[in-house]
């Protein structure tokens, strides 16, 4: 439904913050396409057609074909009345199964998900055992061959700090610079039920390039099999050399954990500590 | 394909047996149905093809509509040359992804599953949050209403040991006495990934009736609620009522995680301990 809302005496826009959950199983990745469905134009029509006017939403990363998001962000402005907190449970009503909003705020009306300063964290799956388990399916990564998650664990403490992550990064890179810098990366064990075993893959950093994370799984796999040793990793970052480093794992196996930013500290009401 | 598998001289049945996983969101439960698709006829028609003779499995537990498996148990019988442990790669290379075979054993040729004494677990998974999480939406419950796992944990000793589960058996069961013995039973939570909570209802008996697991695990969430007080499940038992117990939770939260029969240890190759 579309309409051109009116705008009384005394309404004003506010600015909405919306933390975003989807399995990107059946979606062209989170940006907007020509040739297929993705997570922004789901949302952008379920909000258009919540508020009968058009809606844009500016999303904080966009996640590739087939990735996941446990807390991705995306912000709109509207003029309706509705309080931002209420709006998650009205997009929810409206949304597909595989995208729920997990929390909806008011942020400053000029924060741009994107130009601030923030902590994404993410998470990549490994289903490693002999026979796949058909409730893993979507969000990991099958993975026969025995991996050595020690090594695995071994080889995370190189990456930590600031590193020119060159050889971490697509060819097909936009960036202008490829320098980053990695808080935490962690490669531990989970069990399922007794029926063993993910790998988890977890990063913390303060932004990351075109299938960064991807490469480094896809390396961390190679360690585990034994093909690189932990101290080849410390090489693979000074070659500056996409080559250099191992092969960029799928899509699948990835989540988007979420985003902390830090500078809305204060600014916003968010006890649970989604965003800050 | 049919045909006739022509029984070569020294060639012997045997009976293999298969645990089986499956995601039982797109099936009318495990046994063959007229009106829909079911994980049985899915195994016995790709049995049937792999062997190029018509066979049908015999299988431990009928699953209802939408409940999913980790470790369901299945025979069938075979003159086929390939070995037994082989068929699991097999049958997964043919199956779709939503079936996976976790293991396949030769068995004594007069082993039954369901006439041998077994121990069966299991799970009920609720999501207990404000917001549903796509990640969870195919095998747990979503709940939103904050339940109180002290209290549901405190009602399962009540029902340990050996009782008349009558209460929590649908009306409409075909068995002759249900009298049956918990051998464990307990509520716990489990984090996600940071975003909070699920709570695993973990059950383990020598068999459940009709409903039982679900019905159980709606009145522990009708307990966690405050509905009832842990004590009242002694007055549910000895009622022998199905009226006295609480609702039956939804299929789409149960799992079957695995059957062990403990006759089977020292005649099968099962280092791993997935049946004994």
């Amino acid at each position: 439904m579309s309409g051109i809302v009116k705008k009384e005496e005394g309404r004003t826009a506010k600015r909405v913050l919306l933390s975003v959950a989807y399995d990107g199983t059946n979606y062209c990745g989170w940006q907007v396409q020509k040739n297929g469905e993705t997570i922004e134009s789901v949302l952008n029509r379920t909000l258009s057609s919540l508020f009968g006017t058009e809606i844009t939403v500016i999303g904080a990363s966009r996640t590739d074909s087939g990735v996941h998001a446990l807390g991705n962000v995306a912000v709109f402005d509207t003029d309706a009345r509705m309080p931002a907190e209420k709006i998650a449970y009205a997009l929810n009503s409206r949304l597909p199964e595989d995208i729920r909003i997990q929390r909806s705020f008011e942020v400053p009306s000029d924060f741009h998900p994107r130009k601030t300063p923030c902590i994404k964290t993410y998470e990549y799956r490994i289903l490693n055992r002999e026979f796949e388990l058909p409730s893993e399916r979507l969000n990991s990564y099958f993975f026969r061959r025995k991996l050595d998650v020690g090594q695995m664990q071994a080889a995370c403490p190189y990456f930590l700090g600031e590193h020119d992550f060159k050889s971490f990064c697509s060819i097909h890179t936009q960036a202008e610079s490829t320098v980053r810098t990695i808080y935490s990366l962690e490669a531990a064990e989970q069990e399922i039920s007794g029926q063993g075993r993910l790998i988890c893959i977890r990063v913390t950093g303060n932004g990351f390039l075109y299938n960064m994370v991807r490469i480094l799984a896809g390396t961390l796999i190679q360690v585990g099999l034994g093909t690189y040793a932990p101290e080849d990793m410390k090489t693979m970052l000074e070659a500056c050399d996409r080559q250099a480093a191992g092969p960029t794992a799928p899509a699948k196996g990835l989540t988007l954990i979420g985003m902390r930013y830090p500078e809305l500290a204060g600014q916003i009401d968010d006890p649970d500590h989604i965003l800050t």
